[in-house]
């Protein structure tokens, strides 16, 4: 028997496959009945320490991932207008506002507007118009929430955020947590859920 | 209604999610209807040229990458000693092997034999007793074959596989060609095949 439970789901605001995530989870977590926790970290400064960027300009993986994204949002019925602007020039506020969001309770609303503009209307996360308007469109003021995001509270936050990921051997997103198991991208969601629901990954 | 049709894998002997892949096809062709051709070709090579090398030695991505193929292995049912050995030290020579055995018909059987002895007995592909007992529990005289595999016209030809692989914008193994469409990883197969039969990816 199915038993409700909780994961994490470890994502940065930047992250192209995570859009995919996004989207999904409000329906699978409704018919899982698993809760899925958002957990933004800075992922850049984890890549910067590995010496490593997955999707370089230009790059023969980087015109895959287009495609494959692509190809994935047909087969979930996801709108998405390709390539999206990539990568996002200051994906750090969109990470540290989803921060205060998930504090004050609208951080789900935030990311999810957050992705639909950047995937659906072309405007990259962190800058405006997204920043803006993603969060007047969730009924917040861009002035206030902007402001506490560049706080050194929510600064140190973000950094406890990213050093757990490192903790955890985290190396991309979205990743999510299941007890001692990992789960890295978009295509292992099921996997996780799986996991958090039967302790294996089941089809079906 | 589903047509027949084939499409080309491009795999290293020596990549380890390829494991999932080669055992996995037997079944998955004959359900499908779909032939899938093995091109074996270099990707050492074009790791060298793209400056990447995706799993490090003892870095956190190789370690999930080992948590990861065992959750898919045990999802699929397909025995699995893990960590398996890795890298392998001298993978050209298993997939010059299976270059030959693929033009003499006995290719398929190699690469099989080779990953399950490399995945379910701890012994590295390129090397003995791997290749010479694979060769032999196919019925082939290692003797033969290695001096084949080692000939100039051999290695012309794997370099020639990888130059296409190159030109196709390949970066991975198993990667499957479908018309203008790249799938890489065992995790992308259905997709593939799906795209091969109906010309998008569908489920179920």
């Amino acid at each position: 028997m199915a038993q409700a439970s909780s994961i994490d789901c470890f994502i940065t605001l930047g992250s192209t496959y995570s859009y995919l995530t996004v989207m999904r989870l409000p329906e699978i977590q409704q018919r899982s009945g698993v809760q899925v926790r958002f957990r933004p970290f800075h992922l850049g400064k984890l890549f910067q320490e590995m010496g490593s960027f997955p999707f370089p300009p230009n790059s023969p993986k980087t015109a895959y991932m287009w495609q494959d994204l692509g190809r994935r949002a047909a087969l979930y019925g996801i709108p998405a207008r390709l390539p999206a602007p990539y990568p996002a020039k200051q994906p750090f506020v969109a990470n540290k506002v989803a921060i205060v969001g998930l504090r004050e309770g609208w951080g789900e609303g935030f990311i999810y507007a957050s992705y639909r503009r950047w995937f659906q209307e072309g405007q990259e996360p962190g800058s405006d118009p997204n920043l803006s308007e993603s969060l007047k469109e969730i009924g917040q003021d861009p002035q206030r929430v902007v402001a506490l995001a560049n706080s050194e509270e929510v600064e140190s936050a973000f950094m406890a955020e990213t050093n757990a990921a490192r903790s955890l051997s985290i190396f991309g997103s979205p990743t999510f947590v299941v007890g001692d198991q990992l789960f890295w991208g978009d295509d292992r969601l099921d996997d996780a859920i799986s996991w958090a629901n039967h302790g294996q990954v089941v089809r079906g």
